[in-house]
């Protein structure tokens, strides 16, 4: 078996307020993710606001380094992309949230570092150049307001699906539904009943109307217990009582 | 060509914070999604809490209607998902949130509904048995803190996503079912002839037994035909006579 990859960093350069670098460790724990960097934050490093918007996920995340430079703090990273909102002529590939999420886990063992710029402005020319592909998350072009925390919830619920995909892909469905003999027990029942309570007036479409009684009732895939409850409608409607003491 | 599939709701089920139900109009904004519609929320509409932290969302979204009961917000919709953060013994299928999704837009025509609970204790299970399926949006088991406003912004994204990707052609889901009012008469009507004929025969157990009833025939997904069969299969059952010459 391959070596497990990496966990990847998330940086966030110079950002401006401490609820999003909190929104942001919340939203990275939330999908089992723990290495959040931190490049020249405005309002300095440990931020109570930060702490409030956490949700206490800053007390699981053993510490959260802080750099004077986004190339200091990339250097343990192998391959690294920029997040904008922005399309720029760049020479760089753009990808979308998924498909970048995708690319970084098909290179096996490397880090992979994913970078976010400052809220108002983005990230500038020089930060860009530091990494080698762009990550564009595709938005309503009308109103595109994705902010610091949602961006970093977004990357991470990719990351932390793909990754789940690749391990296991169908979520098992275990509902134990009735057998065909069960089923067509109570079926069976409710046909004779009707029968007998005139409901299949026209007897050349009695056939068609039991075929469509049976496909929307077996199209409920009842289990053991329902047809117990079907059984016991049938029993109440035609007037059956209940035995009370 | 087929006709476009309409627009999903977002329905918030007496949501607490004005905040969040701003966050979630921004969110769906985001992706393009409007319809947004509240149930009983708690600090009334509209709130000027949901304008400050939606970013200008609520100037583009034309009305957000308030509804008095979720049976009432669900009454165009033809297939309901639950979003829960909990696993419950429920006899639902429960699915992630790009699986939803894939299924959600596989029903091509059906108006499609996506119910988010209170953000402290989720959907109750009254709410739970007016919708057809479940959503978990799978988190880190060891800190799961998605806010409201937050699964609004994961569901809405996978929605666009899949949405953008299905230029190539999806095999379409043609069977034309219900609206949940066509369902929720039939229901009541059965509902309250069991009541009639003492099928409930203890009354803590009612709702219960009401709550899986409504499951197991939700799951039927029943069209306009079947509903009227199933209400011929009551009058029947019932009684009452058929007019013969």
């Amino acid at each position: 078996m391959t070596m497990k990859q990496p966990e990847p960093a998330f940086i966030l350069v110079r950002p401006q307020m401490g609820e999003n670098i909190g929104a942001a460790a919340r939203a990275l724990l939330n999908f089992g993710l723990t290495d959040l960097r931190l490049v020249q934050p405005r309002d300095g490093w440990p931020n109570q606001k930060a702490v409030d918007t956490s949700s206490g996920a800053l007390d699981h995340i053993p510490s959260i380094p802080v750099f004077d430079t986004l190339q200091n703090a990339l250097s343990d990273c192998h391959f690294v992309y920029a997040t904008t909102a922005r399309h720029r002529h760049m020479n760089k590939t753009v990808r979308n949230t998924a498909g970048a999420c995708e690319h970084a886990q098909s290179r096996t063992h490397q880090k992979i570092g994913f970078v976010f710029g400052p809220e108002r402005t983005g990230l500038e020319s020089e930060d860009l150049a530091l990494c080698h592909e762009i990550i564009n998350i595709r938005t309503n072009p009308d109103f595109s307001s994705l902010n610091l925390g949602q961006g970093v919830l977004l990357l991470a619920y990719e990351w932390s699906k793909i990754r789940g995909n690749k391990n296991k892909s169908v979520h098992s469905h275990t509902r134990e539904i009735a057998t065909h003999n069960e089923m067509s027990a109570v079926l069976s029942r409710l046909e004779d009943t009707l029968e007998h309570h005139n409901f299949f007036r026209a007897p050349h479409l009695k056939d068609n109307m039991i075929r469509n009684i049976r496909t929307m009732l077996m199209r409920a895939e009842f289990d053991a217990q329902e047809i117990r409850t079907f059984h016991g409608i049938i029993s109440a409607l035609i007037g059956h009582k209940v035995h009370k003491n």
